[in-house]
């Protein structure tokens, strides 16, 4: 029930999905009446859909502490519930990405080994695309929080994307090594002691987003969501500035139908419905965040991404490669006690 | 000395920055005889212009600590001393950006009231301009320095810019009171005691940067650099998928000669030469970085930038707005104790 065209937007959204998603059934939760209304305008859709009716939901501006005491029979908590007892493989929402986070760590809980969830999100690139994370879940993040998002990208490059073994950066001031603070320092380090370390290109720079010069962009909430933002209004500052152009005389109209079908190429590539979905990564169970403001295109999209990461068994590969990676730090560890150890036995002799 | 084409870039960018500098005269730091060849080429500038040798100069790899001590002689060191001894009323170098800050800072102190010098720079928006700092001298700022920043921001807006009340935002991830971390709300909070106060806006996001939602946007220098950089690397990539998609077909080849005109009028606005020249604010003395690469074009206008900047008396009015900013902060903070004294004698009747 959330975004700004729900249910339509959302049951539209479904059935445009279902033939990207084989042999998924869809699991509404919301106002019966409503949808099983707009099912009927989706007859394909109609037979693999189930619907679970609650008049409650959790509203746009609500805030989150408010939605996950208050909001125990919304469609939203209902949803996830249905990812926690198994009843769905995913949930995707269009509603208020607070309460969205907030509900999905509690109810899911994070997975072994991740202290906080991210949002990530695919961004497009001169190289192709790229995953960035963390998107606005944790505004300060330590070198830990920072090395299991590196971890979680990953997962989510090689899984979703089909990377074999997708290079990660964390986003800094300038590449060199004493750049930035200390937290990004101390991940850089980090990550160089992990099986990452041969795929870990190091520091980036905000230029490097739209470069494509890493397949996985690591950075705190805060920085990543003004990156993020910044590089959507820049997107369309020179979208405008398009449409201005072509209309500012005569020959510039006649240039544009000449050029029309290359821009609407060039429109499809950069359709920013394309993008819609950021992921919650490092939860017990998939949830997928929609814009409000899509429509059934963009839904769907969103969708796909969920049924992706559901169908490749996402998060037991993060759990997987999570275990390796402790393994590996520990193992760092040890040695460097060792090593230590050694020295100061030298020492005394 | 500094920059990728210097000296020659050097002296073309004074030769053209002569006419929009009425009665400037030219100080150039650094090798005489390369100097005096160049100038040789441009007549008209050279009877304007003075030449202090030497040999030394900052390379351009130098870490900044390294250049302070080591680079007494250099044109950099020079050219700064110049400024600090009054022979030169602001400094332009497309030299080494943290050797540059660290030798101004050390040579001109910071002003009265100001704990921190701040980078700042101008951006192009969909309605018009917008000056944002701190784009990386600061990684970590307290609540002060944001509001030192703020001001700094507004008196540049008003002198060089020439608007009468420039609005400040803050850069935050949403623009709900309670978002962000403790810094930013803190400062968000001092500003609405500031005679600022009608012209704040209060919190902006990412996307309003290219909006042009305000005149002043307010951030710390990670976000700030990495802000900065994500926008100049989306518009990159949208002009090299422009160039792209007008190269696509034979139609669209056609088109782009038919609406040539119109473009060209588009790459002027957008011509990154038109925004070189980041300020530093807060010292005692005007110093202005220009890009390294950058051609003699970009560099006029970063020495025009430099030049209005102490024509108008910036400096100067930056000092008189913070003494009245630390006016009415204090008479804030005694009204705040005044009231809270009041309040416990009511308790105590």
């Amino acid at each position: 029930m959330g975004g700004d065209h729900a249910p339509d937007m959302v049951v539209a959204g479904a059935d445009l999905a279902r033939e990207r998603c084989p042999n998924a059934d869809f699991l509404f939760v919301g106002d019966e009446a409503r949808i099983n209304a707009l099912l009927e305008r989706h007859p394909a859709l109609k037979p693999i859909s189930t619907v679970r009716h609650t008049p409650d939901f959790v509203a746009m501006d609500a805030k989150p502490s408010v939605a996950l005491r208050a909001g125990r029979n919304s469609s939203m908590r209902l949803a996830i519930d249905a990812v926690a007892s198994g009843d769905a493989a995913c949930v995707v929402s269009a509603g208020n990405t607070g309460a969205l986070m907030a509900i999905a760590k509690f109810v899911l809980k994070t997975l072994p080994g991740i202290d906080r969830p991210a949002i990530a999100s695919i961004l497009p690139t001169q190289r192709g695309e790229t995953v960035m994370l963390d998107l606005g879940a944790n505004l300060e993040c330590d070198a830990d929080n920072l090395v299991q998002f590196a971890v979680m990208g990953t997962v989510f490059s090689r899984t979703v994307l089909g990377l074999l073994n997708p290079t990660v950066g964390l986003l800094n001031v300038g590449s060199e090594e004493q750049k930035g603070h200390e937290q990004i320092r101390e991940a850089a380090a980090a990550l160089r002691q992990t099986p990452l370390a041969p795929y870990f290109h190091g520091f980036i720079e905000g230029n490097d987003l739209a470069l494509g010069t890493v397949d996985v962009v690591v950075t705190d909430g805060f920085t990543g969501n003004v990156a993020l933002k910044t590089a959507e209004g820049t997107a369309k500052l020179y979208a405008e500035f398009l449409r201005r152009t072509f209309r500012s005389s005569l020959l510039a109209k006649l240039g544009y139908l000449l050029a029309k079908g290359a821009f609407n190429k060039l429109r499809q590539r950069m359709d920013p419905r394309r993008y819609n979905g950021a992921m919650f990564l490092g939860l017990r169970g998939i949830c997928v965040k929609s814009h409000g403001g899509t429509d059934a295109v963009g839904f769907s999209n969103a969708i796909a991404v969920a049924f992706n990461m559901a169908s490749h068994g996402f998060n037991d590969k993060i759990r997987d490669q999570l275990a390796v990676l402790q393994a590996a730090l520990a193992a760092a560890a040890d040695k460097a006690r060792d090593e230590s150890a050694t020295g100061s036995e030298t020492a005394v002799q």
